[in-house]
């Protein structure tokens, strides 16, 4: 079956599942969508996309079908539902999970989906809500390699990075170990302008001094300038941010590995969502120290 | 006085000294030199150095005095102890002190040379030995801008990129801004990879994933790699930067700040400096989690 001819399923229509989508759509594939609110659709459904009303339905009419939602629960409830795509599904179809969620999940979904002869992989991004408007985003897959190679041709309507990591579950683990990189940087950061600012220092200066060495990050870059002008506003949630986070330390502990640097960032994201901040960007962190 | 008249003292001839102090030679500017031990001059000597037994020796014949060497002790006794600087200098000199050292004590000795109309900068590096010998420090620079000016022509034979940063002593915080975000990020550096690592993943594969997205920094890209193959050799000692983080600390603490991830980050080296590997480079940090 060429490529043009299958039909995709898309579930969870949020900032970045809209630009994910319209991607796919442009690129000739009849689109099948869902989400909990109908009105994020409008503007797929304009341009052909069919409405679903629930997941059941997305899986009786798509043989590829992608989700991308907020937390595990709601993986979960998609794929093992009543109404869920495994629950409903058949045998030769593709499942594709882009949240960022639980590898010990996504290797659950991948046997109960190989029982029934459904390939299911985990293919988490990273780029942002940019990297997803721009088809520029980082996607991370783990699964079977022939699925992985099956599905390319539409990741690549989406993202310029896209990897293969490894059998199922590997896609999730390697966003991990992306989002404990950040966590504890996100302190450094931090922290590193809050001292320029108590030390009374001109701190955008500083920044321009020190980014371009040793000291030099993405987050140092790019969410440091944001900090001292205090703009907040999310680029990436708090609390999607605590909740990858608590599934990191989980799988982590699972392999009796402690991450002391990603359990005190954790406690620090956790203190702010607890005053109010857990709808802020992550950049909100200097918050915590101000 | 023209320039490369100008009579330029060195003390402290470790790796960074040496190179830094060969390049100012190679300008044209009369060289005396004065290091604990002898040899380390050795260079420098044949290619026409003056060999200096004291500091005294240095500033009774030098116009302009360069100094990096290893803990704040060392600086102090350098300026201030019997053979010192600045207890031996006259009106009109340039003492110059590039040490990574605590932000308070480059306070103090601005103010002990200003008694008696020296002039005292504070101009701590980053770069690292590659970038001593390359010339392409950065160079963060407090004190009197009419002193920088001054001295910014020989700045330059060293480094690339030489910004004065404000007061006496502004330049040693900044460089402290700079310490504290390589701190933390040093943590999640670490986190991620052995996270990888225990996760069954392709380390290496990861990090080329992830170095080009919001995970990307500086220290993953050039530490990551060596923590992946074991090369524990160093570029920066694990002695010097617990030595910088006790200083940031200390500074934070006066302001009344606290470091959260500083703090947990010095505690970590400190463990791995406990163990013996205090000469080992930054990049170490990966051993406490193996």
């Amino acid at each position: 079956m060429s490529n043009e001819r299958r039909k995709v399923g898309f579930i969870g229509l949020g900032v970045m599942g809209q630009a994910m989508a319209s991607h796919i759509q442009n690129h000739g594939y009849p689109l099948f969508i869902y989400n909990r609110t109908k009105e994020k659709g409008k503007l797929l459904i304009e341009k052909g996309a069919i409405w679903c009303n629930t997941p059941k339905e997305v899986v009786e009419n798509a043989d590829v079908v992608f989700t991308i939602v907020g937390f595990p629960e709601d993986v979960e409830e998609i794929y093992l539902g009543e109404n869920g795509l495994i629950t409903n599904g058949r045998e030769g179809q593709f499942f594709i999970d882009m949240t960022t969620s639980s590898p010990s999940l996504a290797v659950k979904l991948y046997e109960e989906g190989k029982k029934k002869g459904i390939h299911v992989l985990d293919a988490p991004v990273s780029g942002g809500d940019i990297g997803a408007k721009e088809a520029r985003l980082a996607i991370m897959v783990g699964g079977d390699k022939e699925a992985f190679e099956s599905i390319l041709p539409i990741f690549k309507t989406m993202g310029t990075n896209v990897v293969y990591q490894g059998q199922a579950g590997f896609g999730q683990h390697t966003k991990m170990a992306n989002q404990i990189a950040i966590a504890s940087n996100m302190m450094g950061v931090s922290e590193a302008l809050i001292y320029a600012i108590k030390a009374g220092l001109d701190a955008e200066l500083v920044l321009q001094t020190i980014e371009t060495g040793a000291a030099g990050s993405f987050s140092l870059s790019k969410l440091g300038p944001r900090m001292l002008i205090e703009d907040y506003s999310p680029g990436f949630f708090i609390k999607h941010f605590i909740k990858d986070m608590k599934i990191a330390l989980n799988e982590a502990e699972k392999m009796g590995l402690e991450l002391p640097g990603l359990s005190l960032a954790k406690k620090l994201y956790e203190s702010l969502a607890e005053n109010g901040e857990e709808n802020s960007g992550t950049q909100a962190l200097i918050k915590y120290y101000r």
